[in-house]
């Protein structure tokens, strides 16, 4: 008799994005025609950019094409792709070799993929509020978990605690879902401790391009020491806009070794056993969001949704709810009018605002009392809901 | 201290499809200029089909576009896409549900991710010669590797063994590499099996459409009792040249339960938690596949490679060497000169005749003796392959 994984088991029950889907399907259902400001999931909500647009219709000629046509890739990406994405670290300082670079579809996927590299027996530290993906996939792998509560006190920055070491260490920086930074010192202090524990990070750096302030970090890898145990995983979907198209990568360096292992060998060894590589049209949009007219590009659509977040602070500003995030970061992270729990002020704003927003307590308990806005939404519902916030709160 | 999983270490050294490519590699640089004729690699030679070339430039203009413009997708697919492959399976008179078809980026993808809703414990039943795949993810995983030879007296095909009930049962049917096709008679042997040992068979039907005979099956649910015993993986890779656009489904049955949990349910978790879903471009281009202008167009690019598998069995019947497949698959399962070992054709179909074939020992022990070529090369190059082919063993 096959036995099935227990772990699904142990999951919580559902979801957090789709209780919030289903919340809003009844909400639309009881009140047809009206409509709803989503700022919810960060999904984006902008197009790709021309560079991409073309660069996507050629590679659907290539494809069309007897002389140009595609079959397999390699499995850990085209050459032409690892170029870009080494020489765009290049261009903040970094160095990384091309051959460190591994194409993705997304950093979801990848998070989700990578744990296969590690046995379940070492405990994963999870800073909370968090990515509700990074404490479910731990579930799924048996892996126990060591929560680290992120408070306020610390700009929900928190640095390494005392007691049990991990195996593994998540950090995503900028923050989903507070938006908080780590600064280059604080980082530090998470390599060193990792290096001392013989720990490896997973850097989430979905959200880098967000950042504005040139002093914070926007790879792991501006730290000395991180190349000999971070893994940073990245994705194009909140840089470029790839949400719905899907495509990332993760730098695995080759100094990153454990007990003898390479896990840069060991990836290779992952990703042609278990993949047959990503998408050739993907991954010559991925080339052309690193052209220089794709960098003017991403960038220009950054800035609309760096407004956004504009507009929401000022609507916030007088409020009196206290708030961080949205300067480095797409969310901006309120704290709900006292005594209110996220859940319930939640439906208050679904009800009295017709606004989605994502409940703190969703990301983790230590979540509870606060309420996540994503600032990828379009302008005009953007402003339109900031209106309708500061008039309410206000 | 970080423990990594130690199963990796048991892997076998190189992945033969790498040996081969080093080995070609080499031959190319001591012979610069001169073609190799490839029939190595199953990788497809034609370009995609008017009807999905025309889908993935409407999907791209509606990523351009503000109206148009998808972000997130339901993680197991969209709608359109897992309708068009219930109704697809519906022409053949075999009763899906939409819900029950997942997308996926291909065979090869699902096969590594799928084993993530098994207990390591449970041993798994592989018939060799084999994908390598199924045994390196097998190893990976931690299972136990319970090994059937298929051996020529049975063509290709064999009847459940005696002996340990495994858990798990790799299928490949048309089968890669030899490819055997299950009769409909011993695949209703493999379903009562694996329904009597409680086991779940992993169903290969990557080479399904390549199957002429109408009597043999192309779907396991053709099979009375599949749907509580079994998970079917699909690809468009060689049904519609996606080998470089990666596009592929699988079909999980609401039935499929073991010790209580649903499968279909636990896929889903997976799902939701471990992606973000397959690009919106290769799910439309998906939907193209099976709209009737892309039936009709796929259909005439497969007749191709049927051609080119009758004008190699044109050239080996007059060899006296032994073969079987290429008329209900897409390869040719040739036994090599006697007393030549597979790796040792190998060389010398690359040395004197500029032919790169698959040695079958490759795919396992009982690979041994044979080798397999690939159907998917130009019509050009397979009739010169064809022709140095009977010049040189007639």
């Amino acid at each position: 008799m096959l036995k099935l994984n227990p772990h699904y088991a142990e999951l919580k029950d559902s979801y957090l994005f789709r209780r919030i889907a289903e919340k809003t399907r009844l909400w639309q259902e009881a009140h047809p025609g009206e409509k709803l400001l989503r700022m919810g999931i960060g999904d984006v909500s902008q197009p790709l950019c021309s560079a991409v647009i073309e660069a996507l219709h050629a590679a659907v000629e290539d494809q069309a094409s007897m002389e140009r046509f595609h079959g397999y890739l390699p499995e850990n990406g085209l050459p032409e792709f690892r170029e870009a994405v080494a020489a765009h670290y290049g261009t903040r300082g970094v160095r990384i070799e091309a051959e460190e670079v591994f194409v993705s579809s997304g950093a979801s996927d990848e998070l989700g993929d990578i744990l296969d590299l590690f046995a379940p027996e070492s405990p994963a530290l999870i800073m909370e509020p968090a990515y509700p993906a990074y404490v479910d996939a731990t579930v799924i792998a048996g892996r126990r978990i060591l929560r680290l509560p992120a408070r306020r006190e610390e700009d929900f920055a928190p640095l390494p605690p005392e007691g049990e070491a991990p195996g593994l260490i998540y950090l995503c920086s900028p923050n989903n879902p507070t938006g908080a930074v780590f600064s280059r010192e604080k980082l530090r202090a998470w390599v060193d401790y990792a290096s001392a524990a013989g720990a490896v990070i997973l850097f989430d750096a979905a959200y880098e391009a967000f950042i504005e302030e040139p002093e914070l970090p926007r790879s792991i890898f501006e730290i000395e020491g991180a190349r000999r145990c971070a893994i940073e995983i990245c994705s194009l979907s909140k840089t470029a806009g790839f949400t719905g198209t899907r495509l990332g990568y993760t730098v695995i360096p080759k100094e990153l070794e454990r007990g003898g292992s390479s896990l840069h060998a060991m990836w290779i060894r992952n990703r042609t056993t278990k993949t047959n590589g990503v998408s050739y049209l993907l991954q010559k949009a991925g080339i052309a969001v690193f052209s220089p007219e794709g960098q003017t590009q991403t960038k220009a659509c950054i800035g609309i949704y760096k407004q956004n977040a504009r507009t929401l602070m000022s609507a916030l500003e007088g409020t009196g709810l206290w708030y961080c995030g949205g300067k480095n970061a797409p969310y901006l992270w309120v704290s709900c009018p006292e005594g209110v729990g996220s859940w319930a002020f939640f439906d208050r704003l679904l009800n009295d605002l017709h606004i989605v927003a994502t409940p703190g307590e969703g990301f983790g308990e230590s979540g509870e009392g606060y309420i996540r806005f994503s600032t990828f939404g379009n302008p005009g519902d953007t402003e339109e809901a900031a209106g309708r916030l500061a008039k309410y709160l206000g």
